[in-house]
């Protein structure tokens, strides 16, 4: 690490990549190989319950295991009704959808995110709305957010209007980008004020909490992934978590095709989807589950390492848990200081090269040629923020290889 | 059984069902416990298999079982290319949407169908159009179709268009019933004549052929289903299988949220999806394609005795595979006489509580709510047929109980 004494210009990209592979080279110093961005881990007993699952026959969605899956989550998030899907972007698409997004109106959302956020609300034949973030959070920022619905909202009968494009708008994603929880006592109240609905896009922020409540139970409904990616996963998975019994009722519904009950007989009420978690998939879950609390843990001291190795850098710090956040960590995160943005991709090279995976992120929603038509407000710190961040290898085990 | 001698006049509804029910107590007297209706089968490599997948930690959307699988599926399809896919509704929406259904178009389908055929239009935003079917496939009837489309359909520039709504009809979807193949040859000049392309729903249908070739490889795209109560399962999968190369690379592309290859940075250019099946339900699917074969084998001696045990009965018979067709006989179906329509319900109710699980053919799509506004032929076979249908049990493992 270089002082901020020894440092008063910057060295130039080439320098600062050497030193930031240095830095990870001295954190992690008795590696072997590669460190991926983040890598799964299983226990015994996911072997055991998915071979438990196999002997029972009961591996398509009718099974115990997505039930117990869903109490054991509920019980986590601290919310009465979880509901599992195939993954994480179906259960953004449901809780919208149960949310009330109808065709043809406008959801708010970043455009720093993944493409599966913009992608749900498409599905439902819904437009995305591009709002911008903040540095503290990588989440929408609520000034921002309410500046722009005070340009452009109109409301009319309770209902908030896009006054440019006569859209409706019928919902906000807050998205806890790499874990962090965004502000979201300032975006519900913003939200509250124009009348939008709130669903979370909590795909990344499993053991994720703001002022100590679950991300994904802060707004009407939330989406959590279990991707191969992500803190736990189901190989592929998602789910919905929302403390109404009515919505997440619908939300189960929608997901099994609509079918009204009977033993025999089929009617379907509703245009619904094939989007109901398997349960040879929630047998692992419910292993891993298991290891969330752990993992955590690991994930945080993993954080901190990473914080104190680059702290007091003059040209970049890690990206920490803003003052009513407790993060999991998902993805640690790099941010550059302005002045040296322009050296993210010869230390995405370096640290690449020297076996470090390190990624950018994101390249934001709205230059996507799919979504350059997308309406927005104006984006500079989305703009700015996706040139200067860089994602560090992260895996919960790599607590136990620090130096 | 009763004899077309003793049996003259129709007996009515209970004494067909008792004879129903003793005819199935008869083909299984050594059965314990109710019959289901189809019931997933493992062997021990199942549970190496996906413990091995759980070992290599790569359970999710990367992963040699989901490669395994696919070349296994494509090889048994006598096909070049099979693409994997989360379930076989997400396999259909693709494979239609590749084959070039854009929004607002309308799809030719059969109304007897699991919801999920009209629902995979629908979730493109296309319009399902109904079309009649006859008894002896339960698939489309070809004759109706030409008659349906020559008064309805208006060929312009090459394109179809439907002259009462004004769309296009953008594909033509058979749907192999139960396992029994379409009039594929009658299908597909009928298609060619109008310039419409066609996606083949074999969601039931691995393992049937039609005139030697697999069904979901006679059209542009077929779609087959690897869900839990299917011939083989993957826990939830699906599969979209195709000669194409360009189309499968698409329908690949635009399962896996259309990214396009790069080391780190994510950029899309399709609004895609998030429909890949994940390895560890690839590595159930590998070692259950090593059962295909045998398990087709046993379906079909099941069928035979199916079909012999009724042969003769003047009030139904047993669903037989057409001239050209060899049936993987997924479910055995009964078809009521039609003086015998009223006795359905009946017979359902007597066969359930003798532990013979027994369900009526799907509620047709049209007389659904739902789908009631939706353009449609005629369709009287379809509204006669769906009164006259019952499934029998018909797990492969059951012709190793039959008397």
């Amino acid at each position: 690490m270089i002082s901020r004494a020894e440092q008063k210009t910057f060295v130039g990209a080439e320098q600062l990549a050497n030193d930031v592979t240095a830095c990870l080279e001295a954190l992690f110093p008795s590696r072997e190989g590669p460190l991926p961005l983040h890598e799964p881990e299983f226990n015994e007993q996911a072997e055991a319950k998915v071979v438990e699952c196999i002997r029972s026959t009961f591996v398509s969605s009718v099974g115990a295991f997505v039930s117990e899956f869903e109490e054991k989550l509920a019980h986590i998030c601290g919310v009465a009704h979880a509901v599992a899907m195939v993954n994480g972007t179906a259960a953004l698409e449901v809780a919208l959808r149960v949310a009330g997004v109808e065709p043809n109106t406008e959801v708010l959302l970043p455009s720093l995110t993944f493409v599966a956020t913009p992608n749900a609300v498409s599905h439902l034949n819904a437009v995305p709305h591009f709002v911008d973030v903040n540095e503290q959070t990588l989440g929408i920022d609520p000034e921002e957010l309410r500046r722009h619905l005070d340009q452009i909202g109109e409301l009319k009968a309770g209902q908030l209007f896009n006054r440019k494009t006569g859209r409706i708008i019928s919902a906000i994603v807050p998205v806890h980008v790499f874990g962090h929880p965004a502000a979201m006592d300032e975006l519900l109240d913003a939200a509250g004020a124009f009348g939008v609905a709130v669903v979370e896009d909590a795909a990344e922020a499993l053991g994720s909490r703001y002022k100590g409540r679950h991300c994904a139970t802060l707004g009407r409904l939330g989406a959590i992934s279990f991707n191969g990616n992500k803190i736990i996963t189901t190989g592929g998975g998602g789910a919905v978590v929302t403390d109404d019994a009515g919505l997440a009722a619908t939300a189960r519904h929608l997901s099994t095709t609509a079918k009204l009950p009977h033993a025999w007989a089929f009617a379907h009420d509703m245009v619904g989807y094939n989007y109901r978690m398997p349960n040879i998939n929630a047998a692992l879950g419910v292993s891993q589950l298991e290891e969330l609390p752990d993992r955590v843990a690991k994930k945080r001291r993993l954080a901190a390492a990473y914080i104190n190795q680059f702290s007091g850098h003059p040209d970049l710090r890690i990206l920490c848990e803003s003052e009513h956040a407790m993060s999991n960590y998902w993805l640690n995160t790099l941010i550059l200081e302005p002045h040296a943005t322009d050296s993210r991709d010869v230390i995405l090279q370096y640290l690449n090269s020297a076996g470090f995976m390190a990624r950018p992120v994101w390249q934001p929603m709205h230059t996507l040629d799919i979504y350059a038509d997308a309406p927005r407000a104006s984006l500079p710190h989305t703009e700015a923020l996706a040139e200067r961040l860089i994602n560090l290898p992260s895996s919960a085990k790599l607590a136990e290889c620090l130096s």
